[in-house]
């Protein structure tokens, strides 16, 4: 008699996390337990892809149904995510015959990374290694990013709900200084996050119902800094509407490249600086047009703040973790699922998928045409792209006037191989 | 025949915003729109108190009661505020005088002021002023602060909503640093309002369902910094839970009272500074224990999140609000309305008033007990204070994507004493 081995997946969490991540393990996880024929059990990476090369692979068989729904609402990496990169295959064939070893010795035939550009070509790599080992190990790529910069899919789960969170933030802050700037403020900047492309900048322009509303200006990784074009239109604004609010990426370059501000050193200004671009920004405020000014700095907030999540987005980030599975019971590998845009109004998305070997790499920055010829605005076509991304409300349940999250269980499976990997 | 002249009532909004001022206002309003008999018309100061000096009537009788309605959902100040002080009543005579002048040539029998401590001072004085001149103008407080620091009333209109956010925020940015510490960022750092009081920093302890659970440290204004005891907190916190989540008050102090750092100068550890605390104590934690961190600036983004406000608070905002009418109505004066918590478990609240005179330049600090011995963290006391006042939700509409705040049509009454007052 023939004992067929039970084929088992493995799931991990990549890179900076995102407010969806887990509705993308929810679909993943949820997707697998429909087909226990195909896949008996799922493991989750603890920590990402260190799960896979430490052999610490939590059971998420030992979860509940209600524990691995809770996902759904939960912002962040429930398994733990890492910043780790495998590298390319001929330099780290070590980690990849690693991650197959653990994967032979826990009958793991299905891998899905769930992360931006550095894990799709760590997926692509890993589907080349085992195609070289003839191993039938299905490995699929679940995208990633609030960023939005993966190529091939429409956006990527995660951007959304950051561009919620920083659209709805300043018309908030706006409102406030607008109240405010008669005999105080002046002047507020918002500090926001992508130091490669101005996705998330450009968010911000979805607060204006017209040209008047703020934010007045955007500040774009794009458009080169310019200090005296930057200060007329902070002192226009001001003289036209009482009041100037502004989004900085904390990407914004000089002409030569230069970052404006570097995280920890001195600024492009020769000024101390403790890190973030926006104080630099109120500096110059201060300093050349003698406005008052407050600033913010999201940071982290932006990207985990589940409880202002796009329902678009969460929807998304499901269905590309579900679809995921069905691509890797169908046979497919070395690709990763997309979302497809089907109509901009209504809105209308289909999922599809793409050969890793398109993606890996490459990065989709935001295109000339979203930015306007000023350099301080969206264009009408960005924000026909943006908008339907930030559609709709999925708020968590509370509890005692918080987001009742869910802090799930990790048990480990016991290791099989047993012997430790140098990191 | 004897020409009876109608009463018409003003309310003006004052120093810093809310995300629930405008549900006062809407209270206010709403209120005295049932009593057309009593109160004819409500003016309101377009930016604050300024508007009755300088004689810019915001006439509300104008504004459908949609538009009305739309205050109770929308943050930050629709009238516009100030942070103008009409000062001490000896030495300023002629402000108090111009606004009785700019009340009695518009008819005003009603002012509503609708502010924090200085406000209410304000108001007091009026009163004062008008019995001197025996005129029958009935003045009442509203209150309002994010600080929570006015006496006499339990809490105070705007602070449960910046709770909420605090609360809500440092949950969400730890779970993010949990996830992302085996191989990244390992202390996050978020920096919230309350430059005397320790109110606003102590509602992040409400992410806490357990002592181990983030916030590991708070730090109060009330608590002189020590470096070493806070340095030894957090190696001692990241070597057991692997991260370390903190929320710093912009208002901590040295031993000798000393600001950390004053928002635009040298700090107290001689590093130049561009404002901000959580970047001083960001560095610090680099510099003596080289550990990865982020930090977060809300600003404007926590007082303004009307996304996420309590629903207490927008209850008990409105509900000041009408009651000052209610107030004015009985013929009262000099007083400000307050909150009375009946019940704890569960949480139940009414209405009061209290003369002026018992709340004008008195700060309500957080009481010591409220504060863990180690001075990082609340008591058990302090949560059964605080919980209540960040209890249910109070969405606004949204609209592509976004809140759909009101703008609100602000028209002008004509002047009718139209001279230039020197402000």
């Amino acid at each position: 008699m023939v004992i067929q081995k039970n084929k088992n997946g493995f799931y991990a969490q990549s890179g900076g996390v995102t407010a969806v991540i887990n509705a993308s393990a929810y679909g993943v996880l949820n997707k697998a337990r429909q087909h226990p024929g195909a896949i008996q059990k799922m493991f989750a990476g603890q920590n990402g892809i260190l799960g896979a090369l430490e052999e610490n692979l939590i059971d998420t068989s030992l979860n509940s149904v209600e524990e691995i729904s809770g996902l759904k609402t939960t912002p962040a990496g429930a398994f733990g995510s890492c910043r780790y990169k495998l590298g390319d295959l001929n330099k780290n064939v070590e980690k990849y015959r690693r991650i197959v070893e653990v994967f032979k010795a826990h009958n793991i035939s299905y891998f899905f990374y769930n992360g931006g550009g550095d894990s799709q070509d760590t997926t692509k790599n890993l589907a080349e290694f085992v195609k070289e080992q003839n191993l039938d190990i299905k490995c699929i790529g679940i995208p990633k990013t609030i960023d939005n910069d993966l190529p091939e899919t429409d956006c990527c789960p995660g951007f959304g709900s950051v561009a919620k969170y920083v659209a709805t933030s300043i018309l908030e802050a706006s409102l406030d200084v607008s109240s405010m700037a008669a005999t105080s403020t002046k002047v507020f900047i918002l500090e926001v996050m992508g130091r490669h492309a101005g996705w998330i900048a450009s968010s911000g322009g979805l607060a204006q119902d017209n040209e008047n509303d703020p934010p007045h200006i955007i500040l774009f990784p794009e458009v080169p800094f310019h200090l005296h074009s930057f200060t007329k239109k902070v002192e226009e604004t001001v003289g036209k509407f009482g009041f100037c609010s502004i989004i900085v990426s904390e990407g914004v370059k000089l002409e030569n490249g230069e970052l404006l501000t570097n995280a920890r050193g001195t600024d492009a200004f020769g000024h101390a600086q403790l890190g973030g671009v926006a104080p630099l920004i109120a500096q110059v405020i201060e300093k050349e047009l003698n406005l008052k000014n407050h600033w913010a700095i999201a940071d982290y907030l932006q990207r985990s703040a589940r409880h202002i999540s796009s329902k678009t987005d969460v929807d998304q980030a499901e269905a590309v973790g579900r679809h995921a599975v069905e691509l890797a019971l169908e046979g497919k590998t070395s690709v990763m699922t997309t979302i497809e845009r089907i109509t901009n109004q209504p809105y209308t998305w289909g999922l599809g998928s793409v050969d890793l070997e398109k993606v890996a790499n490459r990065e989709k920055m935001l295109p000339s045409d979203f930015i306007s010829t000023d350099g301080f605005s969206i264009t009408e076509k960005c924000r026909e792209y943006l908008s339907p991304l930030i559609e709709g409300e999925a708020y968590p349940d509370y509890q005692k006037g918080i987001p009742r999250y869910t802090k799930l269980r990790r048990e480990l499976a016991s290791k099989i191989v047993n012997y430790d990997f140098p990191i």
